[in-house]
Parts: structure tokens; sequence; C-alpha cells
């Protein structure tokens, strides 16, 4: 169920964001017990006027290269279960598309598990 | 005091985008007692390679067609009425712009009532 | 920590956007204390198909100038808080760059302390 939006300076190839969502992706199935398959990400790019980040707080040094992921998720994980969600992300992505780990922001918003429709106009979760 | 964010595949006319927006609102109106007027709708097209999803998962068949739609509520409705909102917007998208009703995604993000302002730098729903 | 998702109509110059972005970074350390350098905003320019909103809802005229924000934030401000938030985020863009504080929209999304992670994998703020 988790809905992922990605967003990101413009100009990178299509092959560059699809290695984003399926490190992503793959890190959900690590580490939040997604099911299979349920995969949703919508990603924007964004001209430099339109992405504005600070390159420094936190003392950790951004780069163009950042990318801004905030992940709507069921409220059903454990402090533990996200701290493993964001290192796996950083590890994933790290490794394809390349990218530093300093450039890697996320962010989750949980929800209750009867606000998701996957189709068909039914609350999926509520009837389970 | 919904505010609605559609994203779909790069393509459809203004008539299209328009028909969706419509019948989110109106299904908004009939199941969450949204009062009138009360529409801010966020549309975003997106390239394939920005918009990714499964076309299984739940055993629902996603075509490009695909609808996601995230819409951030006051966390006031119950689960019947969550229900009856997922029914209503896939009935109302399938007549108009002819959806099918497996194209359709949903997910609610509730907040609390005074975290919105309509405009004047007021919480109008903190003064109510 | 605030993330910052800033919707408007097409055509507005790099330095329009950047007012606005100053003015709710500015708004966010006056009333949220949040921490200098804590600043991530992004901004999407929309179509008029893509963008819909009521000119007259809460007796409130809104022209085409309207800015909807989105903020997602830790939960841990008050309703007097969010109050100031609001006001000022009004008071700082009608300075620069200039909007009517009618075509304000302002919406906050609370999330746990946990949930956000900077860089580097890790969830900064579970730790302190």
């Amino acid at each position: 169920m988790p809905l992922v939006r990605i967003s990101l300076r413009q100009g990178k190839s299509a092959d560059y964001k699809q290695a984003i969502g399926d490190g992503v992706y793959r890190a959900l199935l690590d580490t939040f017990d997604v099911p299979k398959e349920d995969r949703f990400i919508v990603i924007s790019e964004h001209a430099a006027s339109e992405f504005e980040f600070s390159r420094t707080y936190f003392a950790i040094t951004r780069s163009d290269d950042l990318v801004i992921i905030q992940i709507t998720v069921s409220a059903t994980r454990t402090i533990d279960q996200k701290k493993a969600l964001f290192a796996r992300i950083a590890e994933l992505l790290s490794q394809a598309p390349g990218l530093r780990k300093e450039d890697i922001f996320i962010n989750l918003v949980e929800v209750a598990r009867e606000n998701w429709s996957f189709g068909n106009g039914v609350a999926q979760y509520a009837e389970s």
C-alpha cells in the first residue's frame, strides 16, 4: 500500500529514475513487510527554482542530486522498522543509481489501514 | 477542506481531467458532508518513467489509465463513510470520464481540524 | 524537518517562487521553532486545467494567484503555534512576493518524530 512520491531535479534518465523506484520498492519489501507487487510510485522533476533545499542541515552535505522521498503507509510499523527502512533505502540507492547517502531525504506519512482503495471502489484493508 | 492530489499519465484532455475533478468533488459532497464550494484539486501528469504502478496488485488489473487520488481531510469520518467515498468515486468516475473501476487508486491522509487555513492567515476550523 | 509542497498556476518568475519559499521558511523559523537551515521546499506549477479551486469558499475571494501550501511537520506544535504560523505566512507573503492574503491556502500534515531521515539513512530525530 505504500504510495511513494519522489522529487528530484530535472535531467535524469528514465533508467536512473527506474533505479530509484526499484530501490525504494525493494527496501519496503525487505523492512516493512510490504506484499510483493504493492508498488505505486509517482516521480516529479523540478527546475532549480522549484526545488529548494539546505545543503548543510544536520551537518549533512547535500548536492543537486538530492532526492526527496515521501512515503505514505499504514501506521503499523515500529521505530526499529522505520530505522531499518531508511538504512536499506540509503544502502540500495547508493548501489543503484549510485546516489550519495547524504543525498537521500526520506519522510513517512502514516494513515489508518482503512484509508486505502487499490481499485474497484473497495477499501481492501478494511475488509481483511 | 479536502485537498485532493490527482496523478495520472500524460496526454489526457482538459475535459477529461475536469471530469475526474468533478467526480471526486461530487463524491466528497455525497459521502463526507463536505461543504459546497469546498473544492481544491491539484492534478499532475507524468511520463511513463515517472508513474510506476503494479498492474496486478490485489488481483486488480490496472491499465495506463490508472488515476492515483490522494485526499487530505480532517480526521472526522467513520470507516463506513470512507467505504462510501471510495465506492462513490469509483461509480462517478466510471460514468465520466469513463474510467474502469480497476484504474482508480485512492488514499486518504487525515489531519487535525485546526490544520487548515483557507485564506487570510486564519485557522478557520479552529475558531468554529 | 518540515517538508513544504507549494502548488500554483504556471507563469511566475523564479524570483517570485523564491520569495514564497523564503516567506514560508521564515514563518516556520518564527513560529514553529524550526532549526535554522531546515529548509526543504518542492514547488510545482500547474496549467489552469490542473489547478482547480473554489473562488468563494468560506467567503474568501480567491484569484488565479492562489498558492496552495502543504507542510508536513512533526506533531509537536500547539494550536496557538499553528494559528501563529498561518498568520505569519500570510503576513510575510503579502509583503513579498505581494500576495493577497485571500490567495494563501495552507494545510499541515503531522507525523511522528521518528518519521524523518535527513540523509545517510539515519532517523536523526529518533536518536535524539
